[in-house]
């Protein structure tokens, strides 16, 4: 069970002597994973370490890689977004001077209006022009299978190679990987191909010049010198999707065609949302559809005439699907590519061809919407969006979410959890059980925010009996679990969960008194839904059981308890067990004993709860009472972000240029940490350190006259100034517990301690809050 | 008066505030322009100096002007190939902000297999995905007018713009330019627009957040959120054209075509071609043919609709042309962007389109290329090259050169002189004279190679009695001057030359012995095309008038003397004074009489050499009998390159991924210094910083043992060695005079200085090396 980012970088270490890297989300793990294997010694198919080098940006990365290739050796990085825009102008020299290398990218957005950490196509788009190959990946199978192929490629046709995935979709997903082995990737380099480049290095012994200058006068001519070796990519490339199709049984192609054989309209993509375009074609097909769908494997060189060849003969309409935009284009890039292949390729009548924006930052792409994009040609639009509402420029195409449902023999499991709960790592753990203890295909999907530590994550996992290519969210859950009790009354999570689902809810308040503890809309959910609630107090064991706040270990105790009928319960404690031994072991027995104990009680502790019959009555009026007096855009914007129902904003919400109003965290009141700096004003020396360093800004100190305090509430703590400046005036330093994220920076800077220890400001346990 | 550097850089600096500026070739003019006026004071058109900052990289630039603008200020860089691209990432963010700004370009190539100084269109278009509108000057008076259009629509649109034009051929390209006055350019500029842009800028008084991070929920309907913008732009890129229209009488609009109304086959180009190419399709057009010319000027945003209906609804193929490559792309940016245009947009039948690579790395691009490439479709090639012999992968078109012949009405001078010796100072000044006193049209082109200071420079100065379209060198010169007697013979320079042309050669060997002196060849060619020779010693003569080596003065005069039909020499001579004061007058009245004393002397000095009546037999065997020991590829290549005929090679010549051989320089001696370092042997200290410092490593300091010195030519100079390691050796610090180019440098380091003064290396005046 791997995700892309890893499958990639096991090749990419194997076969490289240099790697240079600069971490950036979401191509960091790659970069962090070739460290540590070099680290610990681990060596390539040739049975040498490689040398890892961090530079002080991507740039740099690109510069290291480039002087390593000038000397022969086998260079590679990891990138994406920005990184990979600051690595152009090696990459055209790279790719100029015929240097064979990949680059390894988890595609992510370029910064615009805003940045985002998420995952489209805008940044391979935007080097697209400087004559690399470029080889996509659509899972962590594949992005092994591309990383193995692009590196055997790139040495045997001298053209570098960049190799992308979908950042977090691809590069974060784990699924079962058939890995390759170092005697199978040994056995796919030409030797041939390293010796010749070894050949080819700068070496004072046989010394030649690179990187001149030249004039007009040769120039030109010497740029198309390097034809011969662009047009023999796509066969090469043929050739080693061939042998590797020999060694491993794997077989891929430059373009992949799936569906009717009769098809009359195809869709083109590239990257994830295969998976979710196959499901929708699949079942199209099923209906009688004429539909097929074309997957762009090796984009650079694109070989116009293969593409046209893969394509049925009764096609006659395309619509191609671009992950990225340029604004002022004629269209987006494959849009572009696909018109061009048609115009000089096709024999007989050209197709039509439309051209569709879709996911933008890993914005969802489901089969629903490709049924949507695979029926639109009913006033056929040239440019359209999917997956979104625009209802400034009328672009987007309108989609039936009802139109598709996954089969019903998939588990579809959702975790709500806290970025530093455990979730994220308890639920990584259950899929690779699942997966290497059953016969079940598995799929971990893990969403998080760019909010960093203490913001909500998601958990989707899918359990299937069949190969899963499903590269969406899990949109109705057949379980689900809330693994933090507050969670409920800050986002509607049930409203799409199966009817007679089983929900684990984390509660502090036991089977009797939990139902009267949850919101009315979530009572209202589970009574209509029918759905079977578990409640265990898993921060009380897990603080009983000294493993601090996290609750993984009991929350996923009941997770295996509730879904037997996937494996039985022994052997999902016993797999447990072993991986709190691997996970734990060198922290000493006491820590893998806490963990064993908070399983067995976890056994004991789970109960259900007795739904009532009848659905308690809606309420009226907004749910966001406290949002009345904030201003208009919060109301309409902000609120709808903070509720997560942000993707149902429609384009006129967005402001155009990226800018919003300030002050708006005063509406978003996260209440995460669970525990906050408390004041003890006896031993304060109004320093004023702790409000300088909240990096929350959730730390305010005020002076005021001593009769402000006539009216104060009880236990208001105040102390008399000791600055000559503020003479005779009262001093108070004020957490914002709902704004403050628990993360101890003001006690770092705090100089003042007692003489028990404590500082003036210091972290205490605060009871959770409840609704 | 202008260059295109020159003329945009005054509309950036009269409508901007902050100018970042970073130098790169061919764009450090504007930004050494805009600094100097600042510097000077000169004022925008709202009476404000511009602060113009240099960073400390294209991409601090970029990062300035962006900070600038956020704060609502008016910013502009200038740029250029690898400049450019370090400032995508800033780009990328100025247009999802919707920040109305120009960047300025005098584009050029970006390094690949070599690097190259020289333009093409390879910067911008890797930059057209970024979201920027861009829009194309093709002349020195374009790129004053569309800077100005430019500054003008990016201020009504909030679009940025990137406003380019042709590296060195519109650049560097001296034309007369009817300048836009300041009142002009106000009254251009919409004030409303201004102060709109100012109240957006960041600023604490009313605070907004920009450049925030955004999730999956909302970014791409943010994206989406700017479609109105740039669905505008081209309108008002067409509105601000007639506003500009209105105030200068000078109309340009987004595509603009020539050529017959029922032309079948049209070009599409873009920048300075466009000049050669109407001169060949009004030719074409004269003869009858029904052909065109679309030439773009607003390329991004690309009006689709727009483009169509400039074309005559009769075309049916369509030659587009790129002065770019994208190994690996399905099509060079233009041709893709047209056949996506008329696959969307054009009614009934789709034209056939063709894409030609041309001009890359400023490669020649003449009327007879045109012309072949719009005879070029039997047989129909989809892609090919033009201007080079491909005989690799057999891309290119064959032209005629004969096709095409300047009208004889049109003076073309060429005038060849070295780096420094102020031949293009004195050829700007003589464009300037004759384009502003006579009503002639004047244009004044100048060819460096990349090896600056001491290499060979070829003005190329055309006068006509119609504005001049012409954008190519002169390759039939009606009057020649070689400035360097000893350039004579490095290569053919006279091949070309109209018959009964005139000739001038600085030469010290007066009327009665230059012709013995003469190459054989040039000898025949001067018979053979009854070329009028005529001789004075400007040399001599700017020496004994203490000008040094800088013999433009007298070559100037000279030039006036043998073209008194452009100007009457009176007229000449006292605008060529007029100029010594303006130039030198700062510098003292001796100046300024040395110079006077120089132009009378020339007067009086210029003598015609008597040309007899039958040429000599040509020579036998290869002219370059030194090359006879050189490597095959010194032979073939480099030999071809030092000799001026670098562009006949073919692409099978060059190496396909810039490795040369090294150690070519000894085949290559430009013998250029005027000075060299000579040796004093009793004064120097063995330091041997001298050979350190050399750059162009042309001393070499060897010990060996007295008995070596045994037979040694009369004057060998060497000196006992001082050091221990060397003790009973002597010393012999040896300057190759042949690879000097009298920098200098060793006497600026040699530490070692005798009583009267002189160095241990010191520079000596070298008598003229004649052949």
């Amino acid at each position: 069970m791997l995700d892309a980012n890893e499958a990639a970088a096991r090749v990419a270490h194997a076969l490289s002597e240099v790697i240079a890297i600069y971490p950036i989300t979401p191509a960091s793990p790659m970069g962090e994973l070739a460290d540590a294997w070099s680290q610990k010694g681990k060596t390539n198919v040739w049975g040498v370490v490689p040398q890892v080098i961090e530079m002080q940006s991507e740039a740099g990365a690109a510069g290291a890689v480039h002087g390593a290739l000038l000397t022969g050796a086998l260079a590679t990085t990891f990138t994406a977004s920005q990184g990979l825009l600051l690595m152009i102008p090696n990459m055209y020299k790279i790719a100029g001077e015929l240097l064979p290398a990949v680059i390894h990218v988890a595609a992510r957005t370029v910064a615009t209006h805003a940045l985002s950490i998420f995952g489209d196509h805008s940044d391979v788009m935007a080097v697209r022009q400087t004559g690399w190959a470029m080889l996509v990946s659509n899972s962590a199978q594949e992005a092994q299978d591309m990383a193995a192929i692009a590196h055997a490629a790139t040495l045997r046709s001298r053209v570098p190679f960049l190799h992308f995935f979908d950042g977090f979709r691809t590069s974060h997903e784990i699924t079962p990987v058939e890995t390759i082995t170092h005697d199978d990737l040994r056995e796919l380099i030409d030797m041939g191909a390293v010796e010749a480049h070894r050949a080819r290095g700068l070496h004072p012994e046989h010394p030649v010049i690179r990187g001149t200058a030249q004039n007009p006068d040769v120039f030109f001519q010497a740029r198309e010198a390097a034809n011969p070796f662009y047009l023999a990519v796509p066969g090469i490339v043929a050739e080693e999707m061939d042998r590797f199709a020999a060694l491993t049984g794997r077989r891929y192609s430059s373009f992949e065609y799936y569906g009717a054989p009769d098809a009359e309209r195809v869709m083109v993509v590239m990257g994830s949302a295969a998976g979710a375009a196959l499901e929708a074609v699949k079942a199209a097909v099923a209906r009688g559809e004429k539909v097929g769908l074309l997957v762009v494997r090796l984009y650079r060189p694109f070989d116009k005439e293969a593409f046209c060849r893969s394509l049925p003969e009764t096609v006659r309409s395309l619509v191609v699907l671009d992950r990225t935009k340029e604004p002022g284009s004629t269209g987006e890039p494959l849009y572009l590519d696909v018109v061009a292949a048609l115009a000089e390729e096709w024999e007989g009548p050209m197709p039509r061809v439309t051209g569709g924006r879709y996911g933008l930052s890993s914005k969802e792409f489901t089969p629903a919407m490709a049924l949507a994009v695979l029926h639109e040609d009913l006033p056929p639009r040239r440019h359209f969006t999917v997956g979104i509402v625009d209802d400034v420029t009328r672009t987007s195409v309108r989609y039936d979410a009802d139109a598709w449902h996954e089969p019903e023999d998939v588990v579809r499991a959702v975790f709500y959890g806290l970025g530093s709960d455990g979730t994220v790592g308890a639920n990584k753990n259950s899929v690779r059980i699942i997966g290497e203890n059953t016969d079940l295909h598995a799929q971990g999907y893990f969403v998080y925010d760019s909010k960093k530590s203490g913001s909500q994550t998601v958990s989707h996992l899918r359990f299937s009996p069949r190969p899963i290519t499903s590269t969406y969210l899990i949109t109705e859950p057949t379980f689900i679990a809330v693994h933090q009790f507050g969670m409920l009354g800050k986002a509607d999570l049930l409203h799409s969960t199966v009817p007679g689902s089983k929900f684990l809810l984390n509660s502090p308040y036991g089977a009797e008194d939990t139902w009267d503890h949850l919101p009315r809309d979530v009572q209202r959910t589970i009574v209509e839904r029918e759905l079977e609630l578990w409640v265990v107090d898993a921060g009380r064991i897990a603080m009983e059981e000294g493993l601090g706040n996290r609750v993984n270990t009991v929350l996923q105790t009941c997770f295996f308890m509730l879904n037997q009928d996937i494996l039985p319960l022994d052997r999902a404690i016993s797999a447990m067990k072993e991986e709190v031994v691997a996970t734990y072991g060198k922290r000493g027995p006491e820590v893998v004993e806490r963990n064993f104990a908070a399983i067995e009680r976890a056994l004991a502790a789970m109960e259900q709860v007795k739904v009532p019959d009848a659905a308690p009555p809606p309420l009226r009026g907004t749910p966001s009472g406290a949002l009345q007096d904030a201003p208009d855009f919060v109301r309409r914007v902000t609120a709808a972000m903070m509720e997560g129902r942000g993707d149902l904003l429609p384009v006129s919400a967005l402001p155009v240029d990226g800018t919003f109003p300030t002050g708006t965290a005063r509406w978003e009141k996260r209440s995460l940490a669970s525990e906050i700096p408390v004041w003890s004003p006896d031993i304060c020396t109004d320093c004023a350190r702790c409000a300088l360093a909240c990096p929350h800004a959730a730390i305010r100190i005020k002076a005021y006259l001593p009769e402000s305090l006539e009216g104060a509430p009880d236990g208001f703590q105040s102390k008399p100034s000791s600055g000559r400046d503020l003479a005779g005036r009262m001093i108070t330093v004020q957490v914002s517990p709902d704004d403050c994220t628990g993360c101890g920076v003001c006690v770092d800077v705090c100089p003042a301690v007692g003489s028990d220890g404590v500082k003036a400001l210091d972290l205490r346990d605060v009871l959770p809050r409840r609704e």
